[in-house]
């Protein structure tokens, strides 16, 4: 049996249940399994504080509306649920860890199966709460040299056919991409998606903007997940320093033509965006706003983002760059 | 626990192992419930042999070399594991019952999550083997009725986003297009979903055929799924009752005017449909030419699929017909 | 004779003369029935004046020219008769009825067919006059339960090949999608048109609104009709009551998340929109910002929107709403 | 009174009766001329004996069923009604006539309307018989200098939007192709529509062909009405002929490299395309293999097309070609 | 051999070299023939002071760099030799000349073609300098009557396929859109192109606006080439005369119904547009706003550019409008 | 200056003239330099005999006409000049050359440039005729290990919007499409141009093809250049060996699922592709089809085609697919 051994003690909230993390799994009859059908969300805190938790929730609860998942569970329960879960695991966590979330929601085991014996009734609510360290342990180097966009042949689906604005499961295109960008010589490739229309969307996983003069220019929220991070950035960083907002079309001239570029994520905050396609932006290397807008986050949060994550990245002496980080297919 | 009751003894392939059915779970930090990243087959028996077991299994492999899923297991050891999971499950199975496996693969726990201690190294191939019952037993009646397929606003997503021809778990947009076709007014309604162009495309797990004459034409094998039945009807069972085979480009205009027209599924071969958004199609009863290649699908196989699965709709005198069925939303 | 009788006495203005309404029809050689050739207008009265008729003009004038129909009429005349018609109208009028006036223009008999003697000779203006309460009075119960918007399949046809902005007969696909709302189960359903690049477009001879916080949005005038009652929300009431306006592309997603959604035409003037595909918008009740807009509307006009069609709803005690209405298809 | 006067004598079949010419109306309440709602089909005679009649009143009935009018007359009524007007009006038509049938049918008032007295209760019927020559009496030097066909910035609709394939009356987008159309420089302009993809689509009333070496080669019936004549010259002329025919999609470029090209249309059976936006196809004169196409229809009719036609185009010595004929907007 | 007469002393730099205008050539191993692999900028001077030289080489640098050309020269050395160039050629141009500079950076020889001896090795440099007037002889009366804009059947390319952008040598397309205007009757036609989404997009060498009250409306700079004139207009002179500018889609329909319309372009700096598709647009004369536009222009820049056009087309007498010019394909 | 030097001897045909290679240029001010604006052929010979020439040239007449270039030379006169040309300069070319002409023409210089002295009037024509081993030295070792085909962003224009069926010079998008496939890692990638519609389209400047059992399969030939070398493979050589050949829409998961692939180029007739972005089509070897079919055309043409570009590949005992070879920008 895989799940004998759990060394860690981590547990995972399971529909009412704290269970051992290896022991977090769902039926293969469950429709998140059948169908790709489970909406989810994943956080993470500042000084084991979690961070807009509610947003992410109420972005859940509206991919469950849409998608018609009978939950029966309101929104205020399932904050607290996240909260026992993580006061449950705290004392595993080092000093120095942060509480990652990950909160997914499945419409449970479809009627055609339910001759299969013992398995929950009704939708699948699950809290996983583990080290943010693991997500983001390779990318210190990124904040130095910059990430290189690489713009995939695999396209952005547009959101009236599968819409990335409901955070799902369906979504193996993403992980195609950052396959395809794995491909491409050189390091630091992430992909990044442009729609059918050829505007640039989004990564697979993070939030693309670029700069010009005093304006952060973020794509319409269409054809992209409307991240928590974006908003962030967009709503509160950019006014607490003074830089202006757009949201247009645009595409790979006008990443070209920039002054400099980044992508968001939770785990990461904000990234900087040195080249496209292998060609720099602006001067290729890291700008001056970026390192503004994360100095404001840094600050409102009462960490310093980059050091953290740089900090993480040693692990008994030893660069995480350089290990095996199946992630995003980094060669 | 959820897993705790186990009534039925059946038993699910596992990475090697024969597990509980309701043991048969994926952790949920496995890529295909992070990506909806899983191939899979499900494929049923006629008297207890497996039908084309052999073409499922080249379309699940083809699937796992197109996604880059790094599995060693062989065609031929698939093969055999399916074949050994059948033999373990057969004294379970009703004397009228029928095999239907579902073989899933998938990519296994992406790297960031390999801090989860005891979760099963590299892909998932998993091997459940179920009664065939369980999906048809309320479709009796459609033999005789007929499909109402609508048209819903959901369009298929085109091969070149996320190729339906690769059988795999990232689709929720089916899922969205059967909850649509449910609000229909009126019961036996399926979903039929257009291509981006306007083109007819396929039901939501079912290929799609008209009938002109005496030749079956069915949608180019594009932005669908090439089903295993699907390529059974063209290249077997049409020749066999001396019809003609045209693959082309139609739109809903050419199913009004169609003589007849059918879906196929693994798991009911051939139905008929008779309505169109609730006009009919043809004189809207079921067919002759329906009828007679049902008729040579049977008499090929060795049994009546019509009256088999009409027997299994009544369970204890009880139509299934009215019994709470979600999968396909039935009102 | 179809029109032998004519109780109503009510008199349509054609080419220079008022004939009475049963007698007001076009020549089957006309261009208005051979290519759906005709521009018009549809308008109402508040307390029997005229609301925003001139603006209307100015739209059928602007189709008139893009049509390239050599009327000859000035704007200024049409006007002139519009009032000539009202006034040999009137006096047939209840006091609480309101004008509805129907103007259409067509290109007249085609050159091959001058070989029909007795026909008008050049483009056919016809001014009709009737009872605003024909069109409404079945929707007084929607100002308390809210349509429920149903996306069809059917799709707005882009501007480029059939400009929805020029008010023209050419417009099946409209009906076409009544019809296919009419399937879907429940009531009050109205049908929303997607454009072909899955943003909202409109109703099938309404406007759609959403509300978000303290803003209005609509979608861009550019697949759509530009509605005189949307630009007046957009221009005058949402100013006068401090709401912000903005134009942009959105789709379902922004609409099932939003606070509120309501549509606009020029007979009822606004009605509120509390669910999307039977799933709530907001709180799924008629919303508070959109009574403000409407309440400002009346008091604008001077006599309650509201209520006048509530009471027209109710004849000789009778309620219309549940009376055989084939405008929408409502079952 | 416009209807005063009615020289001819013809009439018309209006739902049941039998109407002088000019009486033939609808009125301005009747969906046909609210939605362009009215589906409709014309035909010719050869010799006064109707041509595919009954293939014209199948697609007639197929646009009936899809347009969901709730039409009660049978189509062996239909066309019994057909040939009574005939019959009505045969003693008007010259010795050289031919009898041409508009047959309209629209889905009649709208409910809203039924405040209108004296109107006709549901669908309309009409069936109107006039001589062809009022159609064709310009063309008769086309077939010795050919059409100049010009490709419009309009496009064709696609039949998901708007099906061409249904003949109906929502049709301005031909009217603005044609007038387009009529803009460039030279005589014999006809417009050839391209669908939104690019492909050649149709004429605005007529099929389009080209012929490359033994093969007569036709757009896929997809965005084109499927003209009776063009089934005729696929089905029946070219296997005559032992011409062979392929249906595909083409454009621009295949055009102007092949052999020569034809568009066919019901009231002059075919004529020779020699011109593409003025750059000749082939050696820029009529082919030799549309000459052979011709001559078998004629010879299966019983009578000379081309000079029928040619015949019709002096009338009282002038020549018709000069005479001002808005249908085309020719110049 | 052609290049023995060089009347003109005019002079071009290549590659460091200064040489007589008729030697400018390019081998036809060159990239930029082979794959119409060159940027280009053309400029013009006011008063013989260049106009916004060093955007217009801050566009050509960045095309250089997104198409990877391995220039070695500076942008400063690069306007450097222009200014060189100009001054070789100055007492050659009349007292009234403009100097107009063509820059055109290639690629150079394709590795396969080294073995072709005596070419220049890596990019090429070139810059011409000839009088302004050439160009723009001919547009005198375009003032006084205004263009008449023709939306062709060729559409613009979207940027993501090939990017108008990046000004670059692939632009046939453009020239056959000139052709093709050149073919509608009238004069004064310009060709201007829709893009595929049926957009007003830019003229083939030309940007589009259209005014709408104190407001100047652009198309989003994206499928379109962003001319230096156009952002002068929008980002200086607007501003100056107090008039607001918006960047949004819009399309024929919003140009119909227009105040005013205008193209940029920088021989000629701006234009009036009176008619589309030789409909009016406003009253179809020059508008005011035009007029206090170019004004403003004209006073910065210290020179009626109107008027020095005006002057350019009479050239001994003989009116330039009348001469043969091929550029446009004037009839 | 560059021209100083012209160590070959080699002549190139330039407007009836025989001028030495590095001679043949183009004014800066013609057309082709101007807008891409001219088409062109490039031809090989077998054994020193020309391949096709005849088809070559047809192809460029075609791409004349459609362009409208205004060019009197007729096909015969042409054809006469290449061979002049070619003889001209045989006596230079080892006896184990090959001919390879370029046949360019352009529309010449522009109206408005005519103020340039010394230029060519009217069209350019220009053969050049150069070692056929230049374009393929590099190529031999893909006989044996195959072409990596890699889908690149880039996309192929569809023929609508810049028809890749005329041979034209407005093309740099094949050489971004090349340099894209450059940046990916491995050698032999050479770029497959997907349409817009997510159809396998072309390489650039290569069509290709693949197999399945004893079919070969070509995309339909509309957005690719219908290559020589492609007629040739599916006209004659396929009914040689007995297969058969369809061109239907093909995408990349039915090159992930042939048996074999190739590409075919009039330099090097066909490579073999074994790879499609990096996974093996069939079994990643070059298939036995493919050598049938290259064995009959060599044998055709009475040449060993593998073994002439191999043996070209080694200069001076030195394999030139080690030299720096930027035609595809091999890394």
């Amino acid at each position: 049996m895989d799940s004998s051994v759990n060394e860690s003690g981590r547990v995972v909230f399971m529909n009412g249940n704290l269970v051992p993390e290896s022991q977090a799994k769902i039926s293969i009859y469950d429709s998140a399994l059948m169908f790709g059908d489970m909406v989810f969300e994943m956080t993470r805190s500042f000084n084991k504080v979690q961070f807009k938790l509610r947003e992410h929730l109420e972005r859940l609860y509206a991919g469950v509306k849409i998608l018609r998942i009978p939950l029966q569970m309101t929104i205020d329960e399932m904050e607290k649920h996240c909260y026992e879960t993580m006061e449950a695991n705290d004392h595993l966590f080092a000093s120095d860890d942060e509480h990652r979330l990950m909160i997914d929601v499945s419409r449970g085991t479809l009627g055609i199966y339910q001759g299969v014996q013992g398995l929950h009734k009704g939708p699948n609510v699950i809290i996983a709460d583990f080290p943010l360290r693991w997500t983001v342990a390779s990318m210190g180097s990124l904040f130095d040299v910059g990430i290189n966009a690489v713009i995939t042949s695999q396209r952005a689906i547009p959101g009236h056919l599968l819409d990335p604005k409901i955070k799902n499961r369906s979504r193996i295109h993403y992980l195609m991409a950052n396959i395809e960008a794995s491909s491409i010589s050189g390091d630091n490739n992430w992909a990044l998606l442009l729609d059918p229309d050829g505007f640039v969307a989004e990564g697979t996983g993070d939030n693309f903007f670029i700069i010009k003069g005093n304006t952060i220019i973020s794509p319409e929220g269409r054809n992209i997940l409307r991240g928590i991070s974006r908003d962030y950035v967009m709503n509160e960083l950019a006014p607490q320093i003074g830089m202006k907002v757009v949201e247009k079309n645009f595409d790979a001239y006008d990443v070209y033509t920039a002054d400099e570029a980044f992508m968001t994520g939770t785990p990461f905050c904000m990234l900087p965006v040195t080249q496209l396609n292998g060609l720099p932006i602006g001067n290729g290397t890291v700008g001056t706003k970026f390192k503004s807008i994360l100095a404001q986050w840094s600050s409102n949060v009462g960490l310093d983002i980059e050091t953290q994550i740089k900090n993480w990245n040693i692990v008994d002496g030893k660069n995480q760059s350089d290990a095996p980080t199946p992630y995003r297919f980094k060669k």
